[in-house]
């Protein structure tokens, strides 16, 4: 079985559904953590990776929270089939990039996702729809204590859980939300809200991580201290931060609802008219439209739209998942008339959008 | 009786028809003509523009040619309508700006138009729809012919008719007609053929003449020698140029349809994507973009649509015409809201644009 006949197609999983999801895409945990008297993986040898592939995949494959689950090792991957884990944010970049010793074991509803000799031996993650970020520590908590008992991870009491790069040492946590605010792109305020992120230490990054851009407005937001305070504490306070946005976000749009309606149902109403219309159309151009539609979508202009169409569509149009709907290796240029092809033809019983009553 | 009310609105006016006007918009004779030993206009008293007017007038008025007409003083028309009437092609900006002894006579079918006191004494037009040049000077030269009987025209055996700029000495003719070239600014080859016109010395212009932007793709091509050549000579040869410019025209979009539908199909489908759904937009995109839909129209992607249509939005979008439907005085940024509501009522019957069978 391919991981693709494992997981629910977009169009199922796009529809779950979460707490805030207006304006939270998911809330992610992810512990990093390590075997002891193994290398880290950037500088352990073949047979080291090996060994601790070997020990980790099978503790992994055995709790029940991940049941029911799909392994594979990263070598046994598709270079496509990588790139669509990436766009679903169920792999990071650099874990694509891996081969021989790098592994992958995760759940059916994508709620949970372990790596295997990423950056570290072992980083699992928990990962839910909207703002369940307590949810997301509880689940990947109780992994991680089941793991414990089966593995030796690498420890120290003055320092805590040891990690290959020194900004993840302590608890090795990293609590993140994937944001959709396009409220405070339109209105200006974006900068002075990752501004005030960044004063209260937490990083502000693109739609696929560090060094990435924000695109179709939409901004991950994690803590970027891992030690001197507990999971708790971390959690309590991205807890209140990501609230503090939220907000914003919505005053956001209210705000421009109220002074400038007629700028909201322009960017809106020329977005959709491009989705709908165009015959050539870059995964850049179209995730930023249709952010501008999945707006729209809240503030009631497409009455006969769900959410889940716009975030099916975001992921759909992304170059790995649109080259999976063709048997032909499909250039960028080629990629870009199909993608306007899926775009017309899925908007074209969709009616134009109207302002709000 | 406002000038408004003798002459048919857009919405009859842009039904007109003529040969070739996919591409030819419009064509136009001018022949300019001066009084015998009174200054020419922009050196004349206000006491001998009144007579040169009072000359003038009555002798056009009389012509059965007009019938039905309108003539008014310049100094009695609104600055408003002075601006819907350069919208329209009737009289030049520079005539717009014109007061005390300065006239306009036109007939209900815009066919001839008469500006007194322009540049010259006397600047009579004949303007048709589509590739119609012959016929224009043949309607012209019966009016310029009528008129000679009853008016003392300067002219000089050697020089011709006196003009009061040397470019319009001799014949005083100016032959031009509005071209519609989107396929040769799609292919990217509108540079060589005006580089090709001008080598012929023909002038090319944008949509209000003279140091005007081709708005729209639409490009005023013109005879620059008035001297040396016949009436005939000059239509001829400007008609040869016309023809093959059309012919170069055709075959860009033919061209284009062969080798890059897709780039075709999506600046038209993205143009009626933003002209259905914006909410604001300005005069300059609204004419690139109803270009564009009219190119759709011709090749086809829109048949329920009628030419006219665009060719109507293209002259109620336009800033004076626009406010002429408002009782209240329009700011700029009202008038392209009001512009793009006017646009979505438009279009909202239209169906979207489909790729010519």
């Amino acid at each position: 079985m391919s991981i693709h006949d494992f997981l629910a197609p977009p169009s199922v999983s796009c529809q779950r559904a979460g707490p805030n999801d207006r304006i939270v895409m998911s809330s992610r945990v992810r512990l990093a953590r390590n075997l002891k008297k193994l290398p880290f993986p950037a500088w352990a040898k073949k047979p080291d990776r090996l060994r601790v592939l070997e020990a980790i995949q099978p503790a992994v494959e055995s709790l029940p929270q991940l049941a029911p689950h799909f392994a594979v090792a990263m070598d046994d991957l598709a270079a496509l089939d990588k790139q669509v884990l990436v766009e679903r944010h169920l792999i990071s970049r650099e874990h694509a990039a891996k081969g021989a010793g790098s592994g992958l074991v995760v759940n059916q509803e994508e709620s949970l996702c372990v790596m295997i000799n990423e950056e570290d031996h072992l980083r699992m993650q928990a990962i839910r729809p909207g703002l369940q970020i307590k949810a997301c520590w509880q689940s990947i908590d109780a992994v991680d204590s089941a793991l414990e008992s089966k593995l030796d991870f690498a420890f120290t009491p003055e320092l805590g859980y040891l990690t290959a790069c020194p900004t993840n040492l302590g608890t090795g946590i990293r609590v993140s939300a994937m944001l959709h605010l396009p409220g405070l792109v339109l209105a200006e305020e974006i900068t002075r809200i990752i501004n005030a992120a960044n004063k209260l230490n937490f990083a502000v990054r693109g739609l696929y991580g560090e060094g990435t851009e924000a695109l179709g407005n939409v901004f991950q937001v994690s803590n970027q201290m891992t030690l001197g305070e507990s999971e708790a504490q971390i959690i309590e306070r991205i807890g209140k931060a990501l609230s503090q946005i939220i907000e914003e976000e919505e005053n956001s749009r209210a705000l421009l609802l109220e002074k400038k309606p007629n700028t909201v149902f322009n960017h809106i109403g020329r977005a959709y008219g491009i989705l709908a219309n165009a015959h050539t159309i870059s995964s850049k151009e179209t995730m930023n439209l249709l952010s501008l539609m999945r707006l729209g979508v809240d503030l009631g202009m497409f009455p006969s739209v769900d959410r889940s169409l716009t975030d099916e569509l975001f992921l759909l149009t992304q170059p790995a998942h649109l080259q999976r709907q063709h048997t032909e290796k499909l250039g960028a240029e080629e990629r870009d008339t199909l993608r306007s092809d899926m775009l017309r033809e899925r908007l074209r019983t969709v009616p134009r959008p109207q302002p709000p009553k």
